[in-house]
């Protein structure tokens, strides 16, 4: 990784003249052009003086002002928000882009004619054609989620919802509205078995944090090779699978948390038989994809009553529809798409996105970031 | 305690002939009258061949339903709920008294003829006039927290409402409502010192549990002698202290738990000289009392901002009205008073409250629950 980041970051200092720049921060900062003047300028005259951070969209809001915050003493390193609609308009004039959830397809990266990194504001890479981005020899990066507090956020979370579920949330808050008092009968997570669906820095994180619960995890991972778990590792997992042993696992727990990546292979993983071989009346959490979950599978589980609670972060589509017809089952909870989404792991990640660019800019060395391509 | 116990159900067996009933399940199986009846009945004749257990008040219906569901094979043990207002008219007529959460006052208590022992379906004992009933020569009792779940289940309640806080429980809500996604930007458990308020049975399970998420852990406790904790104590706290130390400890702490009893030295604790030692921005949450804090006081930090959060399972009267000012702040997030409310936790106490019945019934000695006169 850090090999290839270092090719990067060379081909980006041969190729371009961004690290000028950074001796002459004097250029723009006092300019009083807008956008559109100014990338008209950099276009007209070939400029690398600034360089340009593009992030998708509205929402996630805190992932463009930290950054901008983080960056705000180097006037040479400009930061902009656009709409998702927009972006195929000005993706021309940027070279770093944080996709958030616009999908970055192989036409709107055809159009990025100066971009030289493509990330994610976290782990997941699903918003990025990275075939196309190859194609047009633009690196797309992730920021690991175990260094930058990612993963213990969406670790954190996980459990927040496990609570949410057992403890049935939305019963309480009808409880309280009614001044009923000492109802409903929650559940604990002591003395249950909880399945984590994909075992990688988040589900490490959550296990952690349960093994004092009083739990039994049980876990699956492609491959559990040491190299990418804490050593530990069997002090945090009882029972451990490769995705075939998903099935026989899930009827042994109580609990299933999933914190799998989302890929051809994994999504709709969670569908009628996954959710059948279930146990009655068990629990269902995804802080991950909203899209790992099949959703007239799990609908159909809600309404048989076989699946006791649904807690997720994520949806199928987001920002999701608020009336929807699972949302209405009152043992279903939803949050906005906020796992990972904390002052520190949103100002950690500023910082990463910070750093690449003002490295983009000078020409060293990219390590903080994962190339994928 | 023990020796205590043996006493009392030694007098028990000798001043009734409640165990006599054991031998005539008949008499009321198939019996048709009503509780008023059946009461008279009892009355009329003196008869001890029923023990009878009162509930008392609607709230918290589990205690009730799995007490009962536990005795129902033993038809010489009746439980009944009645309404709180009707208790003073019908209390003569039982053995066992479970208060709940109407205060059992001395010109009850002086009603209660029959009575041989009164019980909170918990820890708490706020609800009975001690003393009162030694001058009745009713024992009363506490189920003592840390074997039966509740000290389990209220340290689950307390994560649950930490991370309600730290996440922004009903901004999420509104969030989701109004199709944003990725706000609010929440705080992490991860990097915070907490504070524990009341270092017993659920403290500690609190602090077990808290610790893999990588906090400073600062408690108070009148008496850290040995015998009344864990042995591994200082695995668990960073920072022990007396009551003396806590305006001190809450200056340094980010979030501060409240698990005190409530007493005559703990009512309204969490007043203004303890809520304006806290820092700015910290949060707040309490699982014990809803009278441990000052109502005024967490108003006027919560208004000022000075309070960054409130998550609270009790309340100040209770049920609490849903409309009150201070549960219309942003960051104050209620449930109706369920920490200790979970299957595994009521099931248990369900048995120490038949058990208990049952051995006041047949003279055995009481061993499962604690005496406190």
């Amino acid at each position: 990784m850090a090999a290839a980041a270092r090719l990067v970051s060379t081909t980006l200092a041969r190729s371009s003249s961004l690290a000028a720049a950074a001796r002459r921060p004097d250029l723009l900062a006092s300019s009083p052009r807008g956008f559109s003047s100014m990338a008209d300028s950099i276009q007209r005259s070939g400029s690398g003086d600034i360089t340009r951070v593009l992030f998708c969209g509205p929402y996630w809001p805190a992932s463009t002002n930290f950054t901008k915050e983080y960056l705000q003493s180097y006037p040479f390193i400009q930061v902009d928000e656009v709409g998702l609609e927009e972006v195929p308009d000005v993706i021309q004039n940027y070279h770093l882009c944080v996709v958030k959830n616009r999908r970055l397809d192989s036409d709107t990266i055809a159009k990025a004619s100066q971009m030289k990194i493509i990330m994610q504001y976290g782990v997941g890479l699903e918003g990025v054609d990275v075939n196309a981005a190859t194609e047009h020899k633009i690196k797309v990066a992730r920021i690991p989620g175990s260094t930058t507090g990612n993963a213990v956020s969406c670790a954190e979370m996980a459990i927040y919802l496990t609570l949410g579920v057992l403890r049935k949330q939305k019963v309480m808050d009808t409880a309280v509205k009614r001044k009923d008092l000492g109802i409903p009968v929650g559940d604990t997570i002591f003395g249950k078995s909880v399945l984590i669906l994909g075992f990688g820095a988040i589900g490490v994180e959550i296990a952690k944090r349960l093994r004092p619960f009083g739990v039994k995890i049980l876990a699956t991972k492609r491959n559990w090779s040491s190299d990418t778990l804490p050593c530990d590792i069997d002090e945090l997992v009882d029972k451990k699978g490769g995705p075939e042993d998903m099935y026989e696992f899930a009827g042994e727990a109580d609990i299933v948390i999933t914190c799998l990546l989302l890929t051809n292979e994994t999504v709709g993983i969670v569908d009628h038989k996954f959710l059948s071989a279930m146990k009655k009346g068990s629990y269902l959490v995804n802080i991950a994809r909203g899209r790992l979950l099949d959703y007239d599978a799990v609908f159909n589980h809600l309404k048989s009553g076989h699946l006791g609670g649904l807690g997720i972060d994520v949806a199928w589509t987001e920002p999701y529809d608020p009336e929807d017809p699972i949302l209405k089952f009152s043992n279903v909870i939803i949050t906005p798409h906020i796992a990972g989404v904390t002052e520190y792991s949103y100002r950690t990640m500023a910082k990463v996105v910070g750093d690449v660019a003002l490295k983009l800019h000078s020409g060293e060395p990219i390590t903080e970031v994962e190339f994928v391509n």
